[in-house]
C-alpha cells in the first residue's frame, strides 16, 4: 500500500476556556491507503499542527511533514518506524513536527490493523489486553469544599482512583494545599489510589514544592505528578531524594524518546506517563514502555482528550500486567465525548482494556462531530494548501 | 509602554532546494510599542510559527503566543523575561511556541535599547563588545575536490576559521569521509581553526561516529559538531569520553535554557551552540551564556540566516573575551544578504562585532525585502486570524 492522503479535522467546541481542560479541542487525523482507512488524534494545538503538515519547505532539514509521509510505502510496522525517522531527519527544525506526526502515526496503526484484522496492540507483541484501573482526571475546585464535592462525585461514580490537578494548588500557603489534600483523599475514600497533578507549577523551585510533602505523603498520594518544568531534571532528581515514600510522575510533554529516558534516568521519576499524541505515536510510546519496564517504572498513559486518543494510549502498555493504572477523561466536554461510537467503558469491575477489535478498534462517529468542525484556510503565495476536507 | 502590534514578515527564495541552507527563508517579526518599533527573526519554519502567533486558544495551558505578548507591559528586560515566562506556562502544550516568541524576543531588546539609546549587550550587562573570529559556515562538497576548492575559496575570502557540515560525510566508509576532512584542512590551511557539523547523522550510533575520530584527530579539528541526535546526552557523553583532543559541539536545537544545559552537564560536551532564534532569544541564551562560563565550557551563537540573526546572535556573549569564536553566515542566499541595509562586515583583522549602535543596531531593509515576501492568508471558523501586513 502506498499513503494516498493524510485529512486533518480541526474541531472545537464553541466556546474555549482557560480550563486546563484539553478537551475542549481536538485534531483528528485520517490516513487512507490501499482502500482503507486509520484515525489518529494529534495533541495539542490544532492550527500549528496542520500548518507543520502543509507548510513550504524552509531547506533539507526543515521540510513539512507531508514530504515523509504522502506516497510512502505502507505494508508493515517497519515502514511506519521509516516514515517517523524521515520526519525526524527532515523536520529536525520543525519543533511542532512530532505533534503532527503523533496523530498520523496512530492512523496508520489503526490502518494496518483494520487491514490485517488485528488489534493494534497484538501487532506491539502484545499477548493480551490486560484490564487496567481507570483513574478519573478531574481538576482541584477553588476551594477545598469543591474538591471533596468532585472526589465524591467521582467515587459515586465508580472509580476507585482520582487523580486532582491544577486548579489553586502552589498558589498560595501550603496549609491552604493540604486542605485540597485532605479533602481529595476524604472523597474518594481510604482504600482508593489517590494521585497529584501539579501542572509544573513550581518551575525549578524545589524548596517550595518540598514544603508540600509532608501533605501529600500523610494523604497517602499515590504518586505526584509534574511538580516542575518538563525539562526540569535536576529538579525532579532533588525532590525524589527527599520523597522516599511519594513516587514522583511526568512525561507528558516527551516529544522523543529521549526526553522520556532522561526523565527517568536524570529526573528518576518512579512513573513514566506518556501521550501518544505528542512523542510521535504509539511506536515510540511503546519504546518508552520497555524503556521503563527495564527500570522497573511504571508506565501510564496520559490522556485527556477524546475515547480515540484513549484507546491509543492504552495499545503500547496493553499486555504489560503489572502497569494497572490508566488515566480515564472522566468528564469530556461534549465534542470530546462525541467522537467514539464507541466508547470505552468501564466493565463490572470498573476497569477498562483496549478494545479486542482491529486497529484501534475505535469507531469515529463523522457525523457527531459535524457540528464541531471549525472551517478553516490556509493560503501561502497564491496557493491554497489547506482547506478543512468534507467529514464523511 | 505597551506592546501594540507584532506583525510577521514571512519571506522566501523563489526556489527552495533540499540543501541544508538556512538562508533559503526567513521570518521576520516587527514589534511595535510606544512610538518604537523593534525587529527579530525567528528559525525556522514560518508557517507553523505564525500559526502558533495566532491560533485560537485550546485550552488555560494551550493559548497562542499573542496572549502572552500583545497589550504586554514592555518598560524594562524585567518585562521580556515576564512575558517569556508567561509563554512558557500558558503556552506550555503549544510545542512551536519556543520559535515564535524568539523572534518576539528579540524584536523586544531591539526596540527597548532603541527607546534608551542602548547596544542590547550593554542591557545584558557587558562592558564592551569584543571582536569575535567570523567561521564561514560551509557545506562539504559532493567530492573532496568540492571540499577543497570551497575550503581554498573561503582563506582567500580572508576567513581564518571554516566549519564544514552536512554532505556526504557519514553516508558512506569512513575513509571517504577522511579525504574531505583531510580536503577542507588543505584548503583552509594549517593555522586557521577547522570545525566540522555531521548534522546529526548518527543519531545515537556511537560506534559509527567513533570510527571517524581518528581522522578528525589527524585533521586538527577544532570541534565535531552535532554527531547525534540533539536529545541523545548519552550518545554525546560516550563519544566525549574516547575524544580527549577534539571536542564536542552541539545545542541549536535547544529551545529551552534546561536543554542546553543538560547538553553540557549530560551529554559533556565542550562547545555549547545557542541559536537565538529557537531558544526564546536573547535571554535565555544570555543565560546559556552564563552557565557555560561556570562550566569552561565554548560559548559560540549558532545563525546560518541573516544579519538581523547575527547582531542577535553574538549580544549574550559580545563582552565574554575568552568565547573567540562566532559563527558567520559565509554564503547567504540574496533573500538572507538583503535584510540589513548596514551588514556586519569584518574589519582589518578580518574580525566581527555586535554593533556599537543601539539595540540590535541593524537597519532592515524592507524595501529590498519586498520581492521576497510571501503572500499569506489564515482563516479559521470565518475569521481572518492573520494575512502579510504591510512591509513598509
Amino acid at each position: 500500500m502506498r499513503i494516498e492522503a493524510v485529512d486533518f479535522f480541526y474541531l472545537s467546541m464553541p466556546e474555549v476556556t482557560t480550563d486546563a481542560d484539553g478537551s475542549q479541542d481536538a485534531l483528528l487525523v485520517r490516513v487512507a491507503a490501499g482502500g482503507h482507512v486509520g484515525w489518529g488524534e494529534c495533541e495539542a494545538a490544532p492550527l500549528p499542527s496542520i500548518a507543520a503538515f502543509v507548510c513550504p519547505m524552509s531547506h533539507g532539514a526543515c521540510r513539512p511533514v507531508s514530504a515523509s509521509v504522502l506516497g510512502a510505502r505502507l505494508d508493515g510496522p517497519a515502514d511506519i518506524a521509516a516514515i517517523s525517522a524521515r520526519v525526524a531527519r527532515d523536520s529536525m527544525d520543525l519543533l511542532q513536527a512530532a505533534h503532527t506526526l503523533s496523530g498520523i502515526e496512530m492512523a496508520m496503526w489503526d490502518l494496518l490493523g483494520r487491514q490485517r484484522a488485528e488489534p493494534v496492540w497484538r501487532m506491539l507483541g502484545h499477548r493480551q489486553s490486560a484490564p487496567k484501573i481507570p483513574y478519573a482526571s478531574l481538576l482541584f475546585g477553588d476551594t477545598a469544599q469543591e474538591t471533596l464535592a468532585r472526589a465524591r462525585s467521582a467515587r459515586a461514580d465508580g472509580f476507585a482512583a482520582a487523580k486532582f490537578g491544577w486548579g489553586p494548588i502552589g498558589t498560595g500557603h501550603p496549609a491552604m494545599d493540604a486542605e485540597h489534600f485532605v479533602a481529595a483523599r476524604e472523597g474518594i475514600g481510604r482504600d482508593a489510589h489517590l494521585m497529584v497533578d501539579l501542572g509544573q507549577i513550581f518551575d525549578e523551585d524545589v524548596e517550595a514544592c518540598a514544603a508540600r510533602l509532608p501533605a501529600l505523603d500523610a494523604a497517602g498520594v499515590y504518586w505526584l505528578e509534574e511538580p516542575f518544568a518538563g525539562h526540569a531534571y535536576e529538579a525532579y532528581a532533588a525532590l525524589a531524594a527527599r520523597s522516599p515514600r511519594v513516587g514522583l510522575a511526568g512525561g507528558e510533554a516527551a516529544h522523543t524518546v529521549a526526553m522520556a529516558r532522561h526523565l527517568m534516568d536524570f529526573g528518576e521519576v518512579r512513573f513514566i506517563q506518556i501521550d501518544c499524541g505528542r512523542i510521535g505515536g504509539i511506536g515510540p510510546a511503546y519504546a518508552v514502555a520497555r524503556l521503563a519496564q527495564a527500570r522497573g517504572v511504571t508506565y501510564v498513559n496520559h490522556t485527556f482528550t477524546t475515547h480515540l486518543a484513549l484507546s491509543a494510549s492504552l495499545q503500547p502498555f496493553a499486555g504489560i500486567l503489572d502497569d494497572r493504572i490508566c488515566e480515564y477523561p472522566a468528564a469530556p466536554r461534549p465534542l470530546a465525548a462525541a467522537v467514539a461510537a464507541n466508547p470505552l467503558h468501564r466493565d463490572d469491575n470498573g476497569e477498562i482494556r483496549a478494545p479486542e477489535a482491529p486497529g484501534l478498534g475505535i469507531d469515529v462517529d463523522t457525523a457527531a462531530l459535524a457540528p464541531y468542525l471549525v472551517d478553516t484556510e490556509i493560503r501561502v503565495g497564491g496557493r491554497l494548501l489547506y482547506s478543512t476536507p468534507a467529514l464523511e
